[in-house]
């Protein structure tokens, strides 16, 4: 009887995710969300994409049809080792490249074949759940470091790898949830205090190329080609829905992770795969990227300089330059949870801090969403945060 | 450094497949191949797609780029539950359908849910490597129970349900490697022996809708629904590129599942998904399916035809009602890996019997893919193939 079935004990006692829960909630036209992390619709090139569509299936359907190859298609691959030279100056080769259903199965990819129980893993707190939460399945024992305005906490970070972790875990650019981004000083750092230990770092890269401010920084695999995981992701500069991101790994554990794969489902979407590739070709696609900057800056900027005006020295929030999150401390030591509850019945919702954090209480935060409001919505949905925030404490 | 870092148990013995290997090998126009598992190109509905993919596009772009749900799209779960009620008269809800990337997902999934180091899983022998590969990340102990023409020996298997397995691996029609179908007697005592054990059948039925003679026995699910976990793709009736499958499963697994599917890839391509659906629902489909049906059966036949011609009471073949795959047993007690070699050489390729088992030497099978040469290839393939067995023995 399906009652009497035993789970594996790797997932008897992982519950759906809390932020699952709460995006239901905002699933609704009236409620103005702040709580997702979901790219712009109104912004998605879908022309561009309806033309270029048929055109792939038209021109090429046995590239887009018959099974493919586990690592992705070779003109995709190709294309992102050249853009890494191009706008990074980094040397990725093509090898060492392999197209994923989006960041997230990245994560799961890594765990699989990195992962033993008890293994430790170095995380930002308040960190990304969507990657712990997939990590969290090969239970391994998570060693949070705080992150601060330039990245981790540097005596933090030593003190945690010397508990020697397999891998660290970082979004280096536009962190999720925080918006803060790693400075050079910070990564060189680090990436010194990790060479030449047993430990590999993954950089998680979904936001980089939504830059509106400042220079970037250079990618850990700069500094440390050998032991980087670097992830890239095309949801959030072209479309979720399809489901492309790629990862670059050494080739010994290329080879693991192409086994992964196949293990996992073969090989990704080619009608996806192809259809970004196509539209990364095509010309519209650098004004789209622009586009898309601009508009996201605008939303970011309105968003602080309303928070600013509404709640002034009651909240500390971070200054994102690029990304599509920005980070609210709030100075009076109150549970968000409850101004969570109060606004989402004015109307508003956001996430609370509490569960960007495994290991502590920090109930004065909050995330909040720019990217996928409108200006006006942005304008609205403050003023009645700012009435909760006043109900509530 | 990379060197120094250890893989997870799970994955550091495996190795790339061999069968991997040799399709490979067989990736050479020159060489005519029943090595691979390859639906038909030739079949591929694409003037169709190439419609429809442009359509949905144009008119829905929302529901095909921006973040979906976990369980996949609504409409096409629907639609995949009416079709279990109109064509094979069962009840499946909707919300116990979960839209994966091909079944190859669902393995995995399964996996992730259900097996810790060391549990059990009955498979067949000889079995479906794809699915054996993937559990074997999970560390089960595999029981190998022998098909035979109308499916698992009976005692066999009472035998190894004894050593109370968790779950247990069927193909039940025209199962790979042997193109053998379990008859409904067969199907129903199994049912019954498995009925109130703490152990759930995986019903794995890609191959069902290509049925070309007899009539189709119930399905594990009609007997066992509480125990079933019954898989579907339209890799073999549409096209594998979009990685398109799906999975029915109890709602206390099923919700386990989706925390799995989410950690995993959040959910599979919505264009790849709205595109399958379009293409369903499209008066089309019903005529692709009856093409691609008919060329199957006459290239199953031809090959039946010929090797019994060639072969005569040197081979004894199965007789698939449908499917992709013929098995061949040669009465000489030799090592078809000869054959291979030799075979190769000539031009022609398919897959030795031995990698299709886990615990035996089988060395002297073969199987044969049928669906994916011409009437052509299958002629001169086969006479390749008898010179091969001349040389060979």
């Amino acid at each position: 009887m399906e009652n009497s079935i035993q789970f594996a004990r790797r997932i008897a006692t992982i519950q759906p995710s809390f932020i699952r829960e709460i995006l239901k909630a905002a699933d609704n036209d009236s409620v103005i969300s702040f709580a997702g992390g979901l790219p712009n619709a109104e912004y998605f090139p879908d022309q561009a994409l309806a033309e270029l569509a048929s055109n792939i299936m038209t021109e090429r359907p046995q590239d887009v049809l018959q099974y493919g190859q586990t690592e992705g298609e070779i003109e995709l691959r190709q294309h992102i080792s050249d853009q890494y030279r191009l706008r990074h100056q980094i040397d990725v080769p093509v090898e060492n490249i392999l197209i994923t259903n989006g960041s997230q199965q990245a994560f799961d990819l890594i765990g699989k074949v990195l992962l033993d129980e008890g293994d430790r893993v170095i995380i930002e707190s308040p960190g990304y759940l969507g990657a712990i939460q997939s990590l969290m399945i090969y239970q391994p024992q998570f060693l949070p470091v705080a992150i601060e305005q330039n990245g981790l906490n540097l005596d933090a970070f030593e003190t945690a790898l010397s508990a020697n972790p397999k891998l660290v875990y970082s979004v280096p650019n536009f962190q999720n949830p925080t918006g803060f981004s790693y400075d050079a000083e910070t990564r060189e750092t680090m990436a010194s205090q990790i060479r030449n230990r047993p430990c590999l770092i993954i950089e998680d890269d979904p936001y980089g190329d939504i830059r509106f401010e400042g220079q970037p920084a250079p990618s850990f695999y700069h500094y440390l080609p050998e032991q980087t995981l670097l992830l890239g992701s095309f949801s959030k500069i072209i479309a979720p829905g399809l489901r492309v991101g790629w990862m670059v790994a050494p080739p010994a554990i290329m080879q693991k992770l192409i086994i992964a794969k196949q293990a996992a489902d073969l090989h990704t979407s080619r009608l996806s795969q192809h259809l970004i590739l196509a539209f990364l070709r095509d010309d519209r696609f650098e004004p789209h990227l622009q586009r898309l900057c601009n508009a996201y800056d605008q939303r970011c900027q309105l968003m602080g300089d309303k928070l600013d005006e509404l709640f002034g020295s009651d909240v500390r929030r971070s200054r994102p330059q690029g990304g599509m999150f920005m980070w609210l401390e709030f100075a009076k030591q109150f549970d968000t949870m409850e101004l969570f509850r109060e606004a989402s019945e004015l109307g508003v919702v956001f996430v609370p801090g509490q569960p960007f954090y495994t290991d502590q209480d920090s109930n004065h935060c909050a995330r909040l969403n720019f990217s996928c409001s409108s200006l006006n919505q942005i304008d609205q949905g403050l003023a009645l945060l700012h009435q909760a925030y006043q109900k509530t404490t």
